[in-house]
């Protein structure tokens, strides 16, 4: 996806709120903003989003002389997930379709996202799980997902956030685990998960994990090296969560899944569905263009 | 009132809706933000919001090639003002503290601000106005207006938007009209009021209007004539209506009474009040410091 004029108010936003995270010297925040202004100017919009958000995010870093600012609130977010997990992993396990309602939780887990919000109480969680849970959603990609899945050798599951890596685990507790590679970041960003995240919330123990050797909040292949760029050629299916990986992926020619809650306009508007819809589409190899199934929202 | 590091998203966010209401072309869109970044880049955060955007307004208006884009717009809101009038003035009159109500519905009209939102519809419109004679509100400071203008022998109103000149044309009704001389901005920006507005409203068979000679979405006075400024020194009495008046005017060693509502998160933190506060302050000539009445909001 290329980068719309909209985009620009956001990387401000988003540097700002950033900063702040970081340090509380002022003078670092405007020196973050008169940066971002200094990157901006010389983008190119055909790249996507997460390729200019990368640069910002390591000026940032660079600034703060601290190379994971994020890592306190990353490491809170595992643990409030991991907490999560036991209420969660039964209701799956019951539930008619489980890989619907592990598919439901994966999208509510992409709501854990501090490109987007700053903050988030916790009874904003409850609240999302719960409208994922009830929310339409277009049943027949899940099949669709089931029957790939099955048909296909080797899998790889591209992770976003930490925290949010707890609820793939529980989707990739209904996929067959032995076919599936999990994929961190290959070093801080944002709080894009990474080895050590994967490591606490377990999924080490149930499915291969490896990093992709970039930092950029999403799947920018080239900024990854070639070890992993032959891994993702050789997969037969890719399953990408979220909107950094829907952002850089999403012109790719090759079998993705995407699974993201499309949580800003351009997104939505890319995706042609309403802010907030829960998003399982699927991109084939054989056309450029999306064939995912019709959006549907009585469905 | 300085500009705040979360001004900058709110520039690029208020130009690209400026852009795309002036002109379709996107490849003008991408100028217009290309240009604010250039702009934004030397920017003097000491000075005030509206110093930034009258920068960025000009440069629009010459990309566009049309020296007043917003004017089918500033002429629908006078004409959907006007029809709200003839209900609204009969309410005034007929209230039991019309003063009161003519400052709230002066606020009401505050919200017709295509600067902080583009688009709004009619329902919205009444929405406000009834919410607006229906929070809370300083009533103090009501009665201090009122003996501060009784005492002044010449008041200057400074005027916002078209459309919202209607709700003043209200508010000033309430006042000695005699005494005061309302003011216009001396060329297009955004949606300001110009003298034509105040033609098409009726005000100029009220009161006396002026136009302050500038192009700023406020009033910074280093832009106004000299012939504007000593009519601003000789004032007893300032009112300054809205958030750009109260942005260009809140350091100035004055007596003014601010009218407005307190819209952007910015301003309201200034302020120190919640966003979405109907404000009705009064600083000092005495005081560089503000002397307004307590926010109180079980008032």
């Amino acid at each position: 996806m290329k980068t719309f004029l909209d985009c620009i108010p956001c990387f401000f936003r988003q540097a700002l709120d950033a900063a702040r995270l970081a340090t509380n010297d002022e003078s670092i925040h405007e020196q973050v903003v008169r940066d971002t202004l200094d990157l901006t100017k010389d983008m190119d919009l055909h790249q996507s989003p997460p390729a200019m958000s990368r640069h910002i995010h390591r000026r940032i870093r660079e600034l703060v002389e601290n190379p994971d600012p994020y890592r306190p609130l990353k490491q809170r977010h595992n643990q409030l997930a991991l907490e999560l997990y036991d209420l969660l992993e039964p209701m799956v396990r019951n539930s008619e379709n489980p890989l619907e309602t592990a598919v439901r939780l994966a999208i509510a887990g992409n709501i854990i996202d501090l490109g987007v919000k700053s903050s988030l109480s916790d009874s904003d969680i409850n609240k999302t799980i719960q409208q994922s849970l009830n929310d339409s959603f277009n049943h027949s990609a899940v099949e669709q997902l089931r029957a790939d899945v099955d048909k296909a050798g080797n899998i790889l599951y591209l992770l976003d956030n930490a925290g949010e890596i707890v609820f793939d685990r529980l989707l990739i507790e209904q996929l067959p685990t032995g076919k599936i590679t999990a994929v961190v970041k290959g070093a801080p960003i944002i709080n894009d998960a990474l080895m050590e995240d994967a490591d606490a919330v377990g999924l080490n123990k149930i499915v291969n994990v490896i990093d992709n050797g970039s930092d950029a909040p999403g799947t920018i292949l080239e900024t990854c090296p070639d070890t992993f760029r032959s891994r993702f050629e050789q997969a037969d299916l890719i399953v990408a969560k979220g909107q950094g990986n829907y952002e850089t992926l999403s012109h790719i020619d090759k079998d993705i899944y995407f699974i993201l809650k499309a949580k800003c306009p351009v997104v939505a508007s890319d995706l042609d569905c309403p802010v907030g819809q829960m998003i399982l589409i699927k991109k084939c190899a054989e056309a450029a263009m999306c064939c995912r199934p019709e959006y549907n929202p009585s469905a």
